[in-house]
């Protein structure tokens, strides 16, 4: 992990914003910059890019553990008895010109935090800034495309271990179980989400999570899951059909598959995400799918499982005030080689069932590289 | 769960603060006032406790779900397009008098999502308040109580399965990974937090979370894990030794449980959480192990895995500025029958090893009932 090119990228950003510093709040983000794992800290960055420093603000528990993580990152690291944030702010408005504005991440920062702040440090001129750090980790440097490589390939090999246990009459929280437990044997830190299975008719259900409901002795059974490995997630979705499929099923799955396919082949630098949802919707469009396709293509993938870029539709005016507020997935200008996405598409038939097929995809200097190794026939057990 | 009783306690809590509604925008607060369990959503409360009305505004993926969930705490669903938080913010300024502040959850509600909301409701007054629902929540009604009893001897069950599986040689994360198949294929709905296995030196470090270390030849084994039944966490530490312990090692053990036993016998109504906290430090402390107990006594426990009561020191003077901004654990007045809370004194000496043991404890009329039916004498493998 290449902290020093993160941190002049990152000093760049601070200063495209005008502003001299940057308190960072958001575990992940922390996490990027200088290499730190633990529950609780604020890291802060001042200085012009030349002269930049990087600090990280911790408690007590965490001196040790801060002190080796961040070595390479070359961060000072600042135990404090009081509160990291209010250390920091402190820290980075120190020498600071009166003029000069403090920035800090408006969407990872409470309310409730930003009056204590003020409260504490009155003369500190703070100002809302949004997403500088997610926006750097949009593009993944090798070191963070070896790990979600990895990852990616653990949760593979899960699969085919675990698709021999989806039995009729099996509970579908048994086979979530089955997969998390290998997961973890094989040296997953933690799953990425909690593992969602999806059986029958439950399979209509776009964020169905595993219940207690036996798999039914036909119909599509959904496996969406992900692991967490070195700090880094894997996401992936497949659609196996107990029983014989009918002729329906059949085309149900083929539509989505070609939807599939369609967005993996449109991804390129310089297209937009929007391009790529578009070109798996006209899919399931054109098969008369279109209106079940209620979510959106994909997401980036990361120190967290959803990040940017999102790939949507291009927002109707109504939905913009609403875009707003949900900002945590929001659309990037356009690919960039480096990145790293989900193409998903879906169906969900209420009554009758759904279909989803998603692989992660390493956008490329020539197009993209489809990262998980596993096939996409239709798996009929 | 009587959602009646718990929206009438809010409706209270509300005009409290001097304020005729409220935006709940903390998806366990929401869960608690009418059930919801989806992944997004706002619930917004108006009107006196007489004539109040409650509603949740989600978007159209939760539509159904939301009907079936909030059926018996008579909320109002309205469906959305665009954002939930403006629906509802505009809902309780509806026939409001311009003199009325809606309240909103202080400390979750990002400056962004506050900024966003005062933009596009410019007329509606905000007012931040701060924990009304999490201080409804630290006292459980008795259908919380029946969900997080079963929470707990779930876990206790799986505890005395895998304790089989610790032997020098494994690694600490296959011995969190079968925990958590286990706690999976009994029913569990997902874990309370990641699984803490700490072995041998590793068992100095208060969060431990599983690494691939094996288990040493000879030290203490931490393990604390947790799971989620109906919603309810539960809790609970057990430190094991294997191989021969030294007097000192049962020295220590024996320290901590006598610093648990003073801790629960602390316990009842009346008393204040900082008061449970003195019991338990107190023991060690006499045992000279004071200054390797660095962290609280206990906490609440229910629909999160962390809430009010936190049972720690008073606070020191330097100290008050830094919980102004922690605010999630802060001490409640004093402890009421109904309150679930954690026991768990620890004793960390770096280098060496360490011991936690940790137990639920349900505060009674009469003083307490330990809910954890796991023994703690030194389990010696």
């Amino acid at each position: 992990m290449d902290y020093r090119a993160r941190q002049r990228r990152l000093a760049e950003g601070v200063e495209a914003q005008k502003l001299k510093s940057l308190l960072i709040t958001h575990l992940p983000n922390i996490r990027y910059v200088c290499g730190f794992t633990g529950s609780a800290g604020v890291a802060a960055i001042r200085g012009r890019s030349g002269r930049r420093q990087l600090a990280l603000f911790t408690d007590g528990r965490y001196t040790e553990q801060a002190r080796d993580q961040t070595k390479r990152a070359r961060a000072r690291v600042i135990t404090t008895k009081g509160s990291a944030l209010i250390a920091a702010a402190e820290w980075v408005g120190d020498g600071a010109r009166k003029s000069d504005a403090v920035g800090f991440e408006s969407e990872h920062m409470s309310v409730a935090a930003h009056q204590a702040l003020a409260k504490a440090a009155p003369k500190i001129r703070l100002k809302p800034t949004s997403l500088i750090v997610e926006r750097l980790r949009m593009v993944k440097d090798a070191g963070e495309i070896d790990q979600i490589r990895s990852a990616v390939l653990l949760a593979s090999q899960v699969f085919e271990a675990a698709i021999g246990d989806i039995k009729p009459g099996i509970a579908e929280n048994s086979i979530a179980a089955e997969i998390e437990y290998l997961c973890r044997r094989m040296g997953a830190e933690s799953m990425s989400f909690d593992t969602l299975v999806a059986a029958g008719p439950r399979s209509a259900l776009p964020h169905g999570v595993a219940s207690s409901h036996p798999v039914p002795s036909r119909g599509f059974v959904i496996l969406d899951f992900g692991v967490i490995l070195g700090g880094y997630c894997s996401d992936m979705t497949r659609t196996v059909h107990v029983g014989r499929p009918s002729t329906s099923a059949r085309a149900m799955y083929q539509a989505v598959l070609e939807a599939q396919l369609a967005g993996i082949a449109a991804v390129q630098p310089g297209i937009k995400p929007a391009e790529v949802d578009y070109a798996t919707r006209n899919v399931l469009q054109k098969s008369g799918l279109g209106r079940y396709f209620t979510h959106s293509t994909g997401h980036g993938v990361g120190l967290e499982i959803h990040e940017l870029p999102g790939l949507r539709k291009v927002p109707k005016r109504q939905d913009v005030q609403q875009r707003k507020l949900k900002r945590r997935i929001i659309s990037a200008e356009v690919l960039e080689p480096g990145m790293v996405i989900t193409i998903e598409p879906g169906v969900y038939i209420p009554g009758k069932g759904g279909v989803r097929i998603e692989d992660m995809v390493l956008v490329t200097e020539a197009g993209c590289e489809v990262l998980t190794p596993t096939g996409k026939d239709l798996m009929v057990i």
